[in-house]
């Protein structure tokens, strides 16, 4: 057959295929997201897992009238490929290009903007109840994965939209994964549905008929199989979404087009809330990601061929960080490591293997994470969490009301902390800075390098009270290398050189940065003082007002946002202490959101 | 019989007394708790409705070396009266008495502090791993009621819960009611399994047999009835909770003490998580409280006969939103309200009878009620969604990620703003300036007066992007009455008063006290500028240079913490105009966590 992708640019050409043009239009555009994410880097399981999905999605709905909400929106390579993209997809995650995320300023057809788990059913519900006060009629859908479905907000918005009588898809894209393997009771609960006796026969007995009936006899086939859903299958009283309100539709094979449609149909006709349950696999149709569905969650670019990466992975601060844990795990049996569904981005897997019983993966589930390690906490251990910068927004009030109004000692480390790049604005870590320092009782570090990681990490456990050590995505600064560590001491800043004429004030990896700025000036004949502000809280003020006083002339530098972080606390410090004329200049970024590209280059744009 | 309660000073004392006598310890605990709170206000059908649950706890349990985490934790009157804080029930939600909820400072009974929703299960998981990290044999118990069951955090933590080995006792507290009626499709699924046909007849046989039976057959009925329960009540199949992972006991009547204790002594011999379900009815025993649990659900001082407020109810900030918005809601029919089980509460209860199709309440779920905000902007709708100050930090990601990323118009009304008085530490809504302020994209106000809410209101309805309007509990400054109100425009303050010598900036309703302070200033010869900055985002700073650079002494007032809200901007401004020799004053709470004590009192001893 002739390329059918060619001829495929929105909905509508894809609309007027059969179902085997489908099935080699699914083939066809496998093999494009694969040849993209080899080159630009992303999420390729996840793409690769739905695309028979996408595809009977925007065969049975009308889209862009019909809305389409993607949980967290990195499965959405198909979906932007079938509306419009195809020809933009090699810009994929970079400065000006196409997102990794459904952007509302992209597509007609990206109807609202994701990035973070489990909001999807709570925005579609929301657009649902729009809809009906508005009177208008157009479909409304929520597509999340069961990883996503662990999230506590995702179970507040089922427990909303089941009780209402508002008229709302919801799919299930169960591939029995989050990131890593799913955890919990609903993934337990779920293996039961997915393994039902009853299903994989009348599946695979039908499926036999089918493959051997002629063609005059499919039709008759097709209706049996519709009864035998409907009655048996369908309708099960007793399970966990009916129990909430929820008409329950499958489970569907999430890979045969045909039935995906007819069973989209079926939810299209009903007047309430419909979960359908696809079963789907993370990275079908290339091998290495069938095998490996974790390593090919997010990749850089690769070769097709293999699967290997085409650049070496370099040492970053994760497995830094999870490298130190396990060394002083060995000593102090009080510690334990917790993490969302991030065993391997937070570089926790060797702790994981060798501390099996002091490791807790609670699923994708941030609020919980940190009121688990109160509990423990509370009763003794030295808990440890790890979770990305613009993940613990999703756990701040839990911080404040579980753990800092008791002070008890949580170690919460800050990954991803700062500009991250290709992701984007929603996981962008500008903030964290800002609105752990404004609570009380924390302690807040950031290390400039690897070394002082570890020993901050190793000073934190030692704390009586609780501790944020954010830092970055990725590796040292290669081009500065720092001779000397001073010890760790609380709320003391680090003078790495002195000097005369100018201030330089960095905190974590900008301190580097700081180094380059600082040689660079003195080139020009300037005696810099280069100051690595360690703590932003409890914040060293006598060496910032020393400092300043002296050379009346400072540079603040820092991985955030320029309201509230470092740059503000110089700010405080200046007013509050009425130095007068002083020279200020504040490298930070600015107050809006961060759009996706390189880091560099993002650095570029706003930094320098 | 003598009084009991005189004799029970700890669970000790509790643990001798036989069930009759207990259950006449559960009236005078109730007298007691009624009496109390008729003089000093709090938290009255929530413990009422607990009283013999919290009798059969400490009865079975052996506390404080067992745990128990009290979910919100204004239910712990009863439990606060049977440790030892009998005689201290006086001084109940005061300056330097005993809190309105769980404190550790306050004693060892008090295994974690609680205040906001949905929390226990995941402080009491962590608590029940670390037993068994240090090998320890103690029990630990959540109690939650059904409204916090809605709550994301409390389901991902049943999630994870459910899911381990860990072995864990979860007691329902089922009420049937959040604050205000609960809502939802857990709530739907509560009710079926309240009313199942046989509970009630297995129930009502045994009782009327017993009652029947001479003292000598009691026994045999007895365990009649547990091999009754045990095989059809306790163990049914594929309900909500067992999906979930727990082993589902009950349900059982909360006011049965004999088959309280039977029940839990059943749960404390599982080796893994179990919950246990108890049927309570808020306010019983009061007659006031029963007929309507809403209004004692909190309630300022009351006459016990009648039941009525000692206080006439002034107008509030909360009543003139509601009024406001209902008047604004019958011009413009794209508003519409949101509450997370805060009707009443929050001012609504107009609204949601005018406007029944265009209110929304959610239940105990902030999380889900601000994206679902969001996806209803999306569409066209203009949501309004008052939260209180201090829950907004649980709807902190989801009010960046899904609100302001892509600057959606949703109308944040941010209730009980500042500092809130008896409740304490956990609600106090002293951060709310400062975690919305480093957001981008926001505008940020806070009226000085009703007028001006109403005002900020309107025009917060015609803006095209996300804004907050924080108020706080209670009403105006009795003492100061604004003559003007200019018009609003967007980040522009109101000079009040123009002066030479001071410039005094306020936000909010610290703008009155400011007026107060000018009054003063000027008596004493002062020229005074007064300025309501009203606007924290987009901040006024031409009209604070221009002041400062007139006055160069100025006074910041809010209230909020000092931390990144008005003094950190004047600080701000200062060191960026490099505005020079300038007396500052910052009027501010320190940033630390405040305790509970009437607003006057804590504004006294913290801020003047």
């Amino acid at each position: 057959m002739d390329n059918i992708l060619d001829k495929v640019n929105t909905p509508k050409e894809l609309k007027k295929l059969n179902i085997k043009e489908k099935e080699q239009l699914a083939n066809e555009i496998r093999e494009k997201v694969i040849n993209t994410v080899s080159k630009t880097g992303g999420h390729l399981a996840s793409n690769l897992g739905i695309t028979e999905l996408t595809i009977a999605l925007h065969s049975v709905f009308n889209t862009p009238e019909d809305k389409i909400v993607w949980d967290v929106g990195h499965q959405t390579y198909v979906h932007k490929i079938l509306t419009g993209r195809k020809d933009k997809m090699n810009t994929l995650r970079q400065l000006g290009g196409i997102s990794g995320f459904p952007k509302i300023k992209e597509s007609e057809y990206d109807s609202f903007d994701t990035g973070h788990s489990s909001t999807s059913i709570s925005v579609a519900l929301g657009m649902a109840r729009a809809r009906d006060i508005k009177g208008e009629k157009n479909n409304v859908l929520a597509v999340i994965g069961d990883g996503a479905l662990t999230g506590g907000m995702a179970l507040e918005a089922l427990n909303d939209a089941g009780n209402s009588k508002t008229r709302l898809i919801v799919v299930l894209n169960d591939n029995e994964m989050s990131i890593s393997k799913n955890v919990g009771g609903i993934s337990q609960f779920l293996t039961k549905l997915r393994t039902r006796k009853f299903y994989k026969k009348s599946n695979n007995s039908i499926r036999k008929a089918l493959e051997k009936a002629p063609k005059v006899g499919t039709k008759i086939i097709r209706v049996a199989r519709r009864v035998k859903y409907s009655l048996k299958q369908l309708f099960l009283p007793n399970m966990f979404f009916e129990d909430l309100g929820f008409k329950y539709l499958g489970p569907v094979d999430g890979h045969d087009i045909e039935r995906l449609e007819w069973i989209l149909g079926l939810a299209k006709k009903e007047q309430g809330p419909v979960l359908i349950h696809a079963i789907t696999k993370k990275g079908k149709g290339y091998k290495p990601a069938e095998e490996n569905p974790d390593r090919f969650h997010a990749t850089g670019s690769f070769e097709i061929e293999t699967g290997k990466s085409k650049k070496e992975k370099k040492k970053d601060y994760s497995a830094v960080f999870g490298e130190k844990l396990v060394e002083l795990a060995k000593e102090n049996e009080k510690i334990v490591a917790i993490t969302a569904a991030m065993t391997d981005g937070t570089g926790l897997k060797e702790f994981k293997e060798k501390y099996p019983n002091r490791f807790f993966d609670v699923g994708i589930a941030e609020q919980h994470a940190v009121s688990l390690a109160a509990g423990m906490a509370k009763e003794g251990l030295k808990p440890v969490v790890p979770i990305y910068s613009s993940f613990y927004q999703r756990a701040y009030d839990q911080v404040i009301h579980d753990i800092c109004i008791e002070s008890l000692p949580v170690v919460m480390c800050v990954d991803r902390a700062g500009i991250v790049g290709q992701d984007g604005e929603t996981h962008q870590g500008l903030l964290d800075l800002a609105f752990f320092n404004i609570v009380p009782n924390l302690t807040i570090m950031a290390p400039k390098d690897f070394k002082e990681l570890e020993d901050m990490l190793e000073y934190a456990i030692t704390l009586n009270s609780p501790v944020v050590i954010r830092y970055p995505r990725g590796g040292e600064n290669e081009k500065v290398k720092f001779e000397k560590h001073e010890e760790i001491k609380q709320g003391k800043a680090e003078t790495i050189k002195e000097g005369r004429d100018i201030s330089i004030i960095g905190v974590g990896k900008m301190v580097a940065k700081g180094m380059e700025m600082a040689e660079k000036l003195e080139k020009q004949g300037k005696s810099v003082e280069l100051i690595n502000a360690r703590f932003l809280k409890p914040f060293d003020e006598e060496k910032i007002i020393q400092t300043i006083t002296k050379t009346k002339n400072v540079i603040t530098i820092e991985d955030g946002s320029v309201v509230g972080g470092l740059a503000t606390k110089i700010k405080e410090v200046i007013a509050e202490n009425k130095l007068e004329n002083v020279e200020l200049k504040c490298y930070a970024y600015p107050d809006k959101f961060i759009e996706a590209g390189n880091v560099s280059e993002l650095e570029e744009k706003y930094l320098f």
